[in-house]
């Protein structure tokens, strides 16, 4: 058995980055982007007027000083001339500040009469102008790697780009194992349960960014395991679930050899999820996770999260950890890292009392795996612990 | 002027609830959970094994007792007969515990010859056996409303449901005004910049479970506005950006109310957003945004989503608040509730140094909205502030 850590490593090892791709702008946000978006223009491309009021120089803005109006500058209908003495020019948010002027005096601090304004202020420490390039400057750059926030999605826009070029989705088979398995909507014989992995990691490997196929249910024969193998052709990963232990029925690996698995690891010191092996199967990685619900789910969190990260060119890391204090004690704990189903509110976290790895209905009401290291002590109620969210 | 909470109550005054309909469950994730599941069979469905070993009955677990393997049960394939006295089971995990017998050896302290078994423990105290309803019983229900969770697909997965019942995603119109805005790809031509906020906020609404359409953009004048009004027939909530202040070009409220706007509240008293407004409109709720770029996407965090739940049947409540120490001083805050944006990092948070409501770049570089209440006194180096995440 190895230890989580060393797992990842030799995950990370595998991970080869999948190929980019132009997308349009409006279905990028959640993609990762791979190659950086150098703007194609300054924002604002011109000194802008950020309030409404009256563009004039502001060595002249004396109380009560008069000025002519002689026109106007509104958002995308620039005033052509140039601001003299004595002069001004009515301007609105966002339009192009003439030349000449050098502040905006807003539009509550002028009394005006026909043609001519009367100033209410003599105050032009605030000039009420956005210099041009205040935002960004032609050619510069936004970041790659990146996952791309609805605010990045905003910049590349503004950045004047109508498509960006992302990672592609990595494309992840899903194989269940067992003779037990029937699909949601079927009606289980005597012995059997309903497949309920499959479509959890489903829902969870494309919250990440995958593209995620649920294979047909492998038997738990060699030959149902080898056909349904050939059905993952060019798939980036193979995820199978169950059959991955010791017992006389658990031919996951032994099949997966055949067929050309070359084994990186087998078993890892955490609880759930002993039984996890990975390697290189041809084109692909196989991740081989064992059958019950909860481990299935943990170790897709622990594991596939971070390597689907790995294969779009981020940082190759553990997932993001988090600390809050425990309103409970805790036990000590064993020999293997420990995943604890949890709650955390406000910044305290509680374990839920029933961590059998069965259990689907308390991991839905778990938002957080409460992590024990090996052979960590027992805590007490106020001590500080790490998690990760759900 | 109005609050931000007086103004979040307007708005969930005006939400109804979208319709619900069916969706398949590989697609359910996500989205807003309508009618509460109800378990259609009991999980495990039988007394089940949790280990690889030999079932048979604890009351005869003498240490060096001997039993006859007598047949065996596999996951999907259960043993038939009936456990007796002398007598064991093979079985794997996963499979039903067969009648008479009420533990499960784990194979590591059993030896084997032949049909023969002989016990190296006497210690049966853990059953390694899961009692059916462990997980949940037929009748069970998973609660409605809630956003549906990976862990959640997997639970109503075992629970046998193929597709659910929710929420539909709401539709939102999302119309960009002004004269001075080209589309993303285009050439602005001098005075123009590049429509963003329409981008920025589809990602954002659409990552919260709504459909949203980028309409085009309506320039700064009453046919311009009413052919785009026209466009959003269907819209469950329509969302102006910009044209919405006091300027001789800002027609959105006077265009909008020709139109039937039945507005319900005009100005909030906030940072950066001053100029907000929403109301019934024919069928669709409308809400009009201020056209800072920023301005646009914290409008989205602080009222576009928590309408957004509100629609969905969720609880009408704000954005959520967490907290985190100051790593710098904050100076005193003005009459406007600010939202400042800044960057959170292990539970420390710091404002960003440039504040202007146009600054994307700052947006896209911060994670976190830190929130200042009105007439806020200055905060010292360690102080606790509240936030909401970006």
């Amino acid at each position: 058995m190895i230890s989580v850590e060393d797992a990842l490593d030799h995950l990370f090892a595998l991970a080869r980055p999948v190929a980019t791709e132009l997308c349009p702008l409006t279905e990028a946000a959640g993609r990762v982007l791979a190659a950086p978006i150098t703007a194609k223009l300054t924002q604002p491309p011109f000194p802008a007027s950020s309030m409404d009021g009256y563009a004039l120089n502001s060595v002249e803005a004396d109380m009560h000083a008069q000025f002519v109006v002689i026109g106007e500058a509104a958002a995308g209908h620039g005033f052509d001339g140039r601001v003299g003495a004595g002069q001004a020019v009515r301007i609105f948010t966002g339009a192009p500040v003439p030349e000449g002027a050098d502040c905006v005096v807003i539009q509550e601090e002028v009394e005006r009469r026909g043609k001519l304004i009367t100033l209410l202020t003599e105050d032009t420490s605030k000039s009420n102008i956005r210099p041009a390039g205040q935002d960004f400057s032609l050619g510069d750059q936004m970041k790659a790697p990146r996952v791309l926030t609805p605010s990045d999605i905003a910049l590349a826009a503004s950045m004047n780009h109508a498509e960006l070029c992302v990672y592609k989705r990595p494309v992840v088979a899903l194989v269940s194992t067992g003779d037990e398995l029937v699909q949601p909507g079927e009606t289980p014989a005597d012995g059997q349960i309903i497949a309920s992995n499959t479509y959890g990691l489903k829902a969870l490997l494309e919250a990440h960014g995958a593209e995620a196929r649920i294979l047909p249910i492998a038997r738990d024969n060699r030959s149902s395991l080898e056909t349904v193998f050939s059905l993952c052709e060019g798939a980036d990963l193979i995820v199978t679930i169950g059959g991955a232990s010791v017992g006389d029925h658990d031919i996951v690996a032994d099949v997966a050899e055949s067929m050309g698995l070359d084994q990186s690891f087998y078993k890892v010191a955490m609880r759930p999820g002993k039984p996890l092996m990975a390697g290189q199967m041809g084109a692909s990685v196989m991740i081989g996770l064992p059958g019950n619900p909860v481990s299935a789910m943990v170790c897709g969190h622990v594991f596939l999260l971070p390597f689907l990260r790995a294969m779009t060119g981020l940082e190759a890391a553990p997932a993001e950890r988090f600390s809050a204090t425990l309103t409970e004690p805790l036990p000590a704990n064993g020999p293997r890292e420990h995943y604890m189903r949890a709650r955390v509110t406000k910044g305290q976290i509680c374990a839920e009392s029933r961590q059998d790895s069965a259990l689907l209905s308390v991991l839905a009401s778990a938002n957080a795996l409460l992590i024990r290291p090996p052979h960590d002590s027992a805590r007490a109620l106020g001590e500080t612990v790490d998690y990760i969210r759900l």
